[in-house]
């Protein structure tokens, strides 16, 4: 940590962002253009996202595999808008032991072509239908402007790929893994998010329907926070993935994908953080409770710090702890580190604790007295744990209290251009592209989704004044 | 599974390798030269793997963080035993985004290099020590021959990294990773190993020392199983990874790397397998025991499958289990498709153990009816627990039994060369590179450790003849 101020959110949002994830110690620049370290915060914390997403996936009966991360350039020739997408992103390996290599390999932006190379090796029959394999992994899209977690050259994420035997369940999966991300956000990452469909213009290239879950971060800007791709057959003809059907006839299977990224790290730093650094949602802090132990007089230390680690002893049982132990930096010094962190909840303990068999308790998501509680040593788990639970709904709460303050329903296309500069206008389109390009050249603002949540009824576009039959959320995004 | 009979390890131990890895469905050929896909069953052993070492890790206070796959080219000048090492192996990018890059990047063989710079950008202070960072990734090196999971292009591994304030707690490091590679490979592989030192040809490109463990295939051949590097001072000097010490004065510090990589699958499978597949030990096994309902007349299925559920169901709860409800196929075909796969328990239900209220329990490790017993269904999550365990121990003493007769004591070099075409000698040697080139050129043996274990006192160097402190390990090696 630098002894500089942190800049405050108001005075300057993007510098604020990245000083936190610095000072914090989530990642830091490495020495390749558009690259980043993880460091060990940072990875604790994405450890924690994969499980309750694995654990997900699982239930729902997919498993995991390792595909290599190189793809033969060619492969990428054989989905047309597949190819137009990624081919201005790859990086290439052209030389592999001292000789240049008859035909370049891209490092996978993302796995559909070798996924569907396999899938037409593996399936022959209805019988080896559906195959649900997801991939932890890393990605490579070279990216002209980045920004740690939310856009980097390299970047850590999940990708589901998914073949059924028809495309009502192709299309029943990728709604699925659309409502476990959903759930994740809510539940796990305590940001509230709107499900919906992606315009044309804003979808993967190479599907057929784009699935998305939308966030607004702090400066009420959009996070495209993870997506779910039905791809019809489009992969599925130009990989020839084919099966027998139970009447001994050959058809084409119908496939998905879906993924979820540490952009979501960032989603986190920018929807919860404070003016102090960074807030964690309990569920998934790597250190739930920091325990610091206060002393002035050398012979109070003792006796703290003993009940300090009797106390994390108990604690760690159910909790992620961590004590403070270090020598040397003041108390004032811990609680400015451990606030920086994000940690959610710190348990104080000093000689009139002490005396009074209690601790103190210091929220993190609400600053100075107003967090502050004594608790006693007596069912100090279970107080913990609640406070903890009361911690992520408050996150959750003010979350949602925000997008909701900062989301208006312009009548006018004047009113909508003011609306779009200070965060989502949810507005009637008529679903051309012609009125989406108009909205972006005046305003920057793009689609963010079609809502799966409609008022009904019709409206009138808001550029052009055409009925249209749903609203979308429009925004600036990242 | 083809229908085409399994080599047998005596007929080709080689082709009977590669059948099992397709047949049992742990992994399958890239479409690029020397990768491959790692399918979900060989993943989910892998997972188990990981899960096994990563607690060990975490316990001996090792954090995990996620560092880059791209490292400029100029960082493997730095280190010049590391450079000579690794530059004929590298894959390099020379594109990204559709242009040249003005520096090629290579793609990590290992990571001391990066690791180095920036450790050097965090350590300022003694205060900063020690770094136990570890990094579960996959990493590229160009190889002429590849074998699945023993050589391929691209493998995944563990690397651990850390750095320390003496010479003497990286050499402790250094050796507390060893002790827990051995642990692991004991104790959850079911594999006996030998620790020891590698001989300076053999030890890894910018170290110091190299310790490893050794184990041996079921063709007699040695297999590396993982490393542990003492590197001194050389990359700490090579990036400048400098501390202040308690008196306030600049010191390098002091390094270790250690990794166990997705070749302890490839030994999983030769020391274990026999001639009807894999045979997985239970701890590390993604299925620890199937149920295979039996039933021939239609009225019977009802009864047998619903209580193979409810066995699934109670065993569930402690073991990894699978029930293998599959219409179509006989129990015979299913017996034979979990031989393959090496499932180490399988449970039968049939009408007649319905009648009893039993199971039939069969040992993958003991073909046939030696391997047969009959258990209540009262307490047989106990029974299956106490029959896993007897399983794990019964391949660790078969393994370690099968080492022992094919080591050897040779007494004349003569006698030497023809022990090491039937197994390991260990033999006095003295240290010398002449003796070590020469037994290479005569026998094509090389030195594959020297193991921890002395008997002490001294002996003739099997080679010269000179007077020798130390007995090494000689075999033909993967």
């Amino acid at each position: 940590m630098t002894e500089d101020r942190l800049p405050s959110r108001a005075e300057d949002f993007s510098e604020w962002y990245n000083q936190v994830v610095l000072r914090a110690e989530l990642a830091d620049y490495a020495p390749v253009r558009g690259c980043m370290v993880v460091r060990p915060y940072g990875w604790a914390l994405w450890e924690n996202i994969q499980a309750a997403l694995d654990k997900r996936f699982k239930a729902t009966g997919h498993v995991n595999a390792g595909f290599p991360m190189f793809i033969p350039k060619s492969f990428f020739e054989k989905e047309k808008e597949h190819v137009e997408g990624f081919s201005p992103e790859l990086a290439v390996v052209t030389i592999g032991g001292g000789e240049e290599l008859e035909e370049p390999l891209a490092i996978r932006p993302t796995s559909e072509t070798i996924i569907g190379h396999m899938y037409a090796k593996w399936v022959k029959s209805y019988r080896d239908l559906p195959i649900l394999i997801n991939l932890w992994n890393s990605v490579v899209r070279w990216e002209k402007r980045t920004k740690l977690f939310l856009r980097t050259t390299e970047f850590y994420w999940q990708e589901g790929h998914t073949a059924h035997a028809t495309a009502a369940e192709a299309e029943e999966e990728t709604r699925r893994m659309l409502d476990i991300y959903t759930d994740f956000a809510v539940n796990e990452a305590a940001i509230p998010v709107i499900p919906g469909e992606k315009s044309e213009s804003e979808k993967f290239a190479g599907a057929v329907i784009t699935y998305a879950i939308e966030a607004m971060m702090g400066d009420c800007k959009a996070l495209q926070s993870a997506t779910s791709h039905y791809l019809g057959q489009n992969f599925a003809k130009a990989f020839n993935i084919q099966y027998l059907d139970v009447q001994n006839n050959q058809q084409f299977a119908w496939t998905t994908s879906w993924g979820l990224s540490t952009r979501m790290i960032g989603a986190i730093i920018m929807v919860h953080g404070d003016d102090t650094g960074l807030i964690l949602p309990p569920h998934l802090a790597p250190i739930q409770a920091v325990i610091v132990p206060i002393w002035k007089k050398e012979e109070e230390k003792t006796a703290v710090c003993e009940k300090a680690g009797q106390i994390a002893d108990e604690l760690q049982k159910t909790l992620r702890i961590k004590v403070d132990l270090r020598e040397g930096v003041t108390p004032g010094f811990k609680f400015n580190d451990w606030e920086m962190r994000g940690v959610p909840l710190r348990i104080e303990i000093g000689p009139r604790d002490l005396a009074a068999s209690s601790v103190t308790l210091s929220r993190r998501d609400r600053p100075g007295r107003e967090g502050k509680t004594t608790a006693a040593w007596e069912g100090l788990a279970q107080t913990c744990q609640r406070t903890l639970e009361e911690i992520q709904q408050s996150l959750l709460e003010r979350a949602t209290q925000f997008r909701k303050d900062h989301t208006s329903d312009p009548t006018t296309y004047e009113e909508f251009r003011t609306a779009v500069e200070k965060g989502f206008a949810l507005s009637w389109w008529c679903g051309g592209s012609a009125c989406e390009t108009k909205i972006k050249e005046d305003t920057k603002a793009t689609t963010r989704c079609i809502p799966f949540e409609q008022p009904g009824g019709t409206g009138r576009c808001i550029v052009c004044g055409m009925e249209a039959s749903k609203k979308a959320y429009f925004g600036k995004a990242y």
